[in-house]
């Protein structure tokens, strides 16, 4: 019952079984290999527009250097005030970016609004000096609520952006999860909907180490492999990750992944709804966050459970957990099974 | 007879071993799981000494991030002016140290002279406020032209560098393979000879992406878990990076590994001199530099082999190629064959 | 009329001879002129205590080089949402601290408030390697809000910047100003109320370009020197800088500026208090802050008078200002008169 | 007989009164004063285009900022390996450049020549992802060795130059000397010849603190008000630069100061080789380097002369100073006096 997240899981076999096939044998080093060209290939395929591709092996190298591509260091990024980029990532992003500016927007259940992004641009006027320049949005999707922007919402938060000359990232660490609730094509949650850049999340659905910064101007990737150069992010024995990519896109592994995923967590969601305890947010990707009473959490960790407890500062006021209860994340995986799920619920039943 | 490079083979059996096993069920991530933990446990017993070893993917980022350890954005690190971290990493060590600078040194053979660090050294004098602050030596074992420092001239450099309040780092891209030429002891060459901070590298070795930067004094490396953390080379997975390391060193497999391409380079460099050949430097690790007919090389590359055209520049006057010659780099690795290496030889013979 | 700013002025007599008398002859580049050395050793007697201090020719540079003598790139500086640092100097500090993040604190009137900033901290545990470290807060003295802090509330954040490992930066722009009104001695207002380093603001005092990084701790000021000159803030002519440092501190006349300056904005805002304007915040300094009815804005402007606009946000609901009224800043200066000053009032009270 | 610098004395009278003239009323901050705004419109008319110019306060800033507007984090500048650009600005293009690498090459007499800058860019092939990327040239105009480029030889090295696709800059902190040595006009020396960003000096040549960077391509410097603000450098007084700048090109003083310390340094150099000294280099401006005898250089030191022994490394062999012998720098400014000058040659030749 490890519910910590889903990268507390190793790689699923058709991944392993790629690798295997992969070491086999002399391969250009650099990502001059087949399996890494064979991935840009697809990943044109899979997005249905000619894409710019770049593996690397964590997330947070691919947001950093993401943002790296579309801001200078005078520049702005304005994303959710909770999200992985400003508050979980030790500051890469304003590594990479050569030290911009990270600018947190509140918004209910992990997501921008429109009215929120305005408001927000609205104090970072293009040309005035004294300011750094607003160049990018970011959004997670799914959000760190484990919430999903629709297509639409997606579009409106990009026409904002755009009208302050802002670039559109998509921090897309469960890009896959977010996909599948929504049904909507890969190009559809992205590049139609005003995206210009997105980290291509694996790892989390997967994967061992691969995620994939995808421009779809692939103009503004003109200076990106250098970039990826000096920040170390370049892996000799390629091959490691582009055998990576093309096992989770063969026979779209990759989204059987997120749809079992998400299946798991909506299960949990019921059952624990089902035992009386609350839930904020619904349960769009692969998490759940959950209140329960501190009784619940003892016997739950007694079982060898593993979870976070996780920040209530931003559940609306009503939601919050009470002095006898706990906020806590659940995160599951390609890996978690029925089993798992439904004992874990029994517990916080019986307790 | 694929000689391009020691990266240019996947990983070695136990490697991938070790992977498979290790994927197995659930394990904390970013660095907490057993393995990542028994590989610092072990390093420090192959060291001879309590390390802090910290495990990343690539072998530009072990080096930068170790040189972003010891060398703050106001100094200068002295290296060979051919020195990978001078000339083939795209700037990472700038970007790692926030903007220092590194100067390079002129020395035979890719080796720094004691005269030649001293000299550079005493044009940085420390307090000179107009200048960069002299704070690191930076050395390559092997050097870029497959040549080995004994413990004995890494000392005497280290306290050239000590003396001028540098530290000591050693890029150990080729580590392995200088220890077994050397047959000196791990600790021997290393923080007893005075070095600082090691890239340990295991990639080229029979690893897929695995290098170790190694402090052998921990408290340089107090805000190393930050400064690795924000330029994206904390795997998610760690595991694989742990995985890799406990194969490599278990049984001495990374001793053995090198000891097979240094063999293998000794026994090529043996037939091309053989066959005609000239070869400007010792072969003391598995690289091979060879000064060949042009006939020669057109019949190699029509045969199929892999390797690259080398520059001249740094090679003494009269070692230097003719107009009927080229200048080329061989490299062995773990996996390369009696049998390629003979046919290889063979070819340069028979042209 | 020109209440646009304090800088609107040139510099005040005694700092002009001043400049005029330390011309002549030669004397050493780069600080080491008999001016700057005095300058130094002055300020050591009007803080009571040896002080590391270096000179630099903007409000800008003193700021984001103090605050990069404090924090290292993986760090965070905690200020008011509204401080200086994080919205006016073009992301200064994080080019300074080589990417640092600035983290904005809420709080009424420009002030921190002791709550405030634990509950900020609290977010940031030490050695939580996702996050930045909690490495320094600014306080603005005085604030943005044209507010003040007093020695204990200075000291009762300096405590808490403390216990989270924080120094603690003052951004003393305005430092004369917020003197004068407590009527407390400058060592009284900084260090020993905890406070690490200052940014000693000479220009908006009647200089024309002389700002100081103060250390109390000289310890912390060792690689400023280099710091300082890589960011190209140290001046060949140094003795612009000496000259006028002297000239300010002479017979307290930076004192008498402030007080001069400070009075006048008292009187203006309670002659717009007269004419029935609102004034938000009491001026505890030289800045006043007003709402206004849109027709004696007009008037005001019509007869030539300037000063900014302001930003709302940030006042409580109940103040805001309504549909026909503006809310603008007044900064008043050492060479603001009360003619001016009543004239202005004046055409508010018949509009 | 201060020789020691041209920054060792202070401003001239003129700049001294356009500085107390400006320095009445108010005026906008920032740079919008009138004197700015004028100093613009000139600097276009002295250089015959339609120039983007921003004044600064140092030499160094001016570099390090015109090499970050025409350099990304990895690209590479190359500059001649004693350029004050590589070696005395404490690493300040690198922080300015978020972390290029400065490349030096080397050639005689402070020069760079079309054979050697064309070697050395040719080590760096456009699109070599694991190197940097050649992005500008840096020319000092004149050299650290006094000497000057031709037009002719500016136009070889930027055709070079821009083959590379590098953007061409020079150093100008002796642009005046350089100029009226050579007679040509500002254009010529310049954007004629295929320069594109000019760091111009006036602070050694009679200003107080005072440099323009200078775009002849105004699209270079669209992020360029940004670039300066974040590194500190625009003054909030801005007038006191504009002042200086306005006196400086007003009758021409500008040339008249540089024509006077010119001939005060070939007088020094003729009275120095009549006295029996050596000097190694034609004395093309302002500066004098001279081999002069140990007890000729006691004596001068015995009479409170200042002047600096210079590194004798870039000597010929044949003229690198003896055993009794030292090596010397001596730098005439606007303020020199012919009898300075012939008391100095006068101690030489007694000694």
């Amino acid at each position: 019952m490890d519910f910590a997240s889903d990268n507390a899981v190793g790689a699923s076999r058709p991944v392993l079984d790629a690798l295997l096939a992969a070491n086999a044998g002399p391969a250009p080093a650099y990502g001059a290999d087949s399996w890494t060209k064979a991935a840009e290939t697809r990943l044109s395929e899979v997005f249905e527009t000619p894409v710019a591709a770049f593996l690397v092996a964590t997330g947070t190298a691919s947001n950093a250097l993401a943002l790296g591509a579309v801001c200078p260091p005078w520049g702005a990024v304005f994303c959710h005030e909770d999200a992985h980029v400003i508050d979980d990532e030790c500051g890469a992003p304003e590594m990479a970016t050569g030290g911009a500016k990270l600018v947190g927007v509140a918004g209910e259940g992990g997501k921008l609004t429109p009215d929120g992004l305005a408001q927000t641009l609205a104090r970072f006027p293009h040309g005035l000096v004294k300011q750094v320049q607003a160049a990018a949005i970011s959004l997670s999707q799914a959000t760190e609520c484990g919430t999903v922007y629709t297509p639409a919402e997606i579009a409106a938060l990009a026409a904002i952006a755009r009208a302050h000359r802002c670039r559109v990232h998509m921090d897309g660490a469960r890009f896959a999860n977010a996909l599948v609730h929504l049904g909507c094509s890969p190009a559809g949650m992205t590049w139609k909907a005003g995206v210009d850049v997105l980290s291509f999340g694996l790892t989390k659905n997967g994967a061992l180490a691969c995620e994939a910064v995808i421009f779809f101007d692939p103009a503004l990737a003109e200076a990106f492999p250098y970039q990826r150069k000096r920040a170390g992010h370049t892996l000799s024995k390629g091959r490691l990750l582009g055998a990576q990519l093309c096992a989770m896109l063969d026979g779209d592994h990759w989204l059987a992944n997120a749809r079992h995923a998400n299946a798991m967590a909506h299960r949990l969601r019921k059952g624990l709804l089902a035992a009386g305890a609350r839930a904020p947010w619904p349960s769009e990707v692969n998490e759940v966050f959950a209140i329960l009473p501190r009784r619940a959490d003892a016997a739950l960790k007694a079982a060898g459970s593993r979870y976070y407890d996780w920040g209530a500062r931003n559940l609306p006021q009503h939601e919050r957990p009470g002095a006898d209860e706990v906020y806590i994340r659940l995160v599951a995986s390609y890996a978690t099974t029925p089993e798992e799920v439904d004992r874990f619920s029994a517990i916080v039943r019986a307790a």
